[in-house]
């Protein structure tokens, strides 16, 4: 089976603002060398305090509907794939609408799987072209707002991205693999408590400062994603009867430095064909993987024919897998 | 074109405790009759200070499944359409999987159109039947932690509320029709401009708290819904050559009794087909409709074949439509 579906253009946005591992050092009073040594991260880019996420964004969307050679009137419908919220409400699709500046409404949703919530939404796109013909995928992160610098272990990894995506129907290529799993026994592994109506400012007693900060505990989520994912991408391949000499190219969500490198090394990956841009990016949360895309797309000797693996973990924890055909 | 869906089993949760509008008018001293008069309800359903999200959603989902004859081991697929997050990070349908306290791991999403999101998810459902064969759509939204109750107005209408639906594919009946718009010139109309990445308690000097309230602007909200809700209802259904004749059920999004009353007024609709469950339940958000769709399900007289609406408007503004004929 294979629900068709083409990449008229992709767009990325980076800030303006570079911080390097250097840096964080001399902030943080470490010995030099040690965030990038702990991190894996030379570099990773934050909104600058005169920057908004609605430019962030928007410079993205332009990006696209330029590669597409269209213009917001050809879009049909929006799907906001955002890890977090911009605002608890509306919904962040209702706030893109709002960037497009256009008076032609449209239509729109969130969709939300944390980390991979544009790879679930780039496959319930390849559903919806019966409804629409060309859709907007987009997201925006900007994970610096969350982040406690008492530990660059974590803080150290994360960094602001928006990216856009036009996918409309196709003659050739598309989806021919999706997987997705939750496996909610991690459900406490990465999380922002805050933020939400579990705990609001007006039910909660502590420093809610402290509770929109993003926890993670990494050797839990490590152990257990070292487990299932491996295991989760077997599964997925056999299924459709392939396996991972078939793949051409794997974009990886850019978790972090150790999670890259223990899927080279368990699944015996051909470094050479796998998009790694974590040194340079760090973890951009939903961004990550259509960020490392952008790289395959524009950078890479990519042909039609050619199988792509899209692969990651998100908080829940999530599994997803998309093998797509180009078309 | 119809998609295929049946609804196998819907369950519904009110909380413990009952407010009505005259305890309201005692302790924000107001003449007994005021809130009722104002807000048109007689009670509404908040969750008790012993009572958790966790318990309102459970006892929906159990009985989603007792009706249908299934179990947590039948469900291959959430999908979480509550209008805002648990906690900011994972999404909400990963503490969805941890509450059906399986080890069994599914795929799981959120799709978020504020008060059209099981609407949405509905729709977009019926297009997963060959990756999925039974998908549970749930929703579980408490505004009670968000109502500012110096506004009466617009905090005397929201209510707690949780609503779990099976669906799987079908041999007769489905979606005949669905339309979505997003017009986001309304955006500010109905927001809670806290919760999310725009305005955190490490950006915002002012009082945190106020900004985690839900705000309404009541006056502008109903002049655009009801310059824009008709004509996108009339639209709809002449894209598929159908008329309000055609239609045997109505289940409007229980937003005001203003926005019912006008929605009969201006449609000119047979109120004894339109399903009105505002008085004692309130606007509970996104899961107002399904709450509803409760109601027509297993307390009237719905044969095979008939033509339900189920129709609304949400914060973004959002419209939505979907015509789904009886299996």
């Amino acid at each position: 089976m294979l629900n068709p579906i083409q990449i008229l253009g992709l767009g990325k946005s980076l800030p303006k603002k570079a911080v390097y591992s250097s840096q964080i050092d001399k902030l943080q009073n470490l010995k030099d060398g040690t965030t990038q040594k702990i991190t894996g991260l030379e570099k990773r880019y934050f909104l600058d305090e005169d920057e908004t996420a609605d430019e962030l964004l928007s410079k993205a969307i332009k990006e696209a509907l330029t590669r597409a050679k269209l213009s917001v009137d050809d879009i049909d419908c929006i799907i906001n794939a955002t890890t977090t919220m911009q605002q608890a409400i509306p919904f962040n699709a209702a706030w893109t609408h709002k960037l497009l500046n256009t008076k032609r409404p449209m239509a729109s949703f969130d969709i939300n799987m944390t980390c991979l919530s544009v790879l679930r939404a780039f496959d319930i796109a390849s559903r919806l072209f019966d409804s629409y013909k060309n859709i907007l995928i987009v997201s925006c992160d900007t994970p610096f707002i969350a982040l406690d610098w008492s530990n660059i272990r974590t803080a150290g990894i994360f960094a602001d991205g928006a990216t856009a995506m036009i996918v409309s129907s196709s003659n050739k290529g598309g989806i021919i693999l999706s997987n997705f799993e939750t496996h909610s026994s991690g459900y406490e592994y990465c999380q922002i408590k805050g933020g939400g109506s579990r705990f609001t400012p007006s039910n909660y007693n502590g420093d809610f400062k402290k509770l929109c900060y993003f926890e993670m505990d990494g050797k839990k989520l490590y152990k257990l994603s070292s487990q299932i994912l491996p295991l989760f991408i077997e599964k997925s391949l056999a299924s459709k009867n392939l396996s991972l000499d078939d793949i051409d190219w794997i974009v990886p969500h850019q978790a972090s430095q150790s999670s890259l490198d223990h899927m080279i090394k368990i699944l015996k990956l051909d470094k050479s064909n796998l998009i790694d841009i974590f040194k340079t990016h760090g973890n951009q949360v939903a961004s990550s993987i259509p960020m490392a895309l952008h790289t395959l797309l524009y950078e890479k000797d990519i042909k039609s024919g050619q199988k792509v693996m899209l692969v990651g973990t998100s908080a829940g924890i999530g599994l997803g897998l998309v093998i797509w055909q180009v078309p």
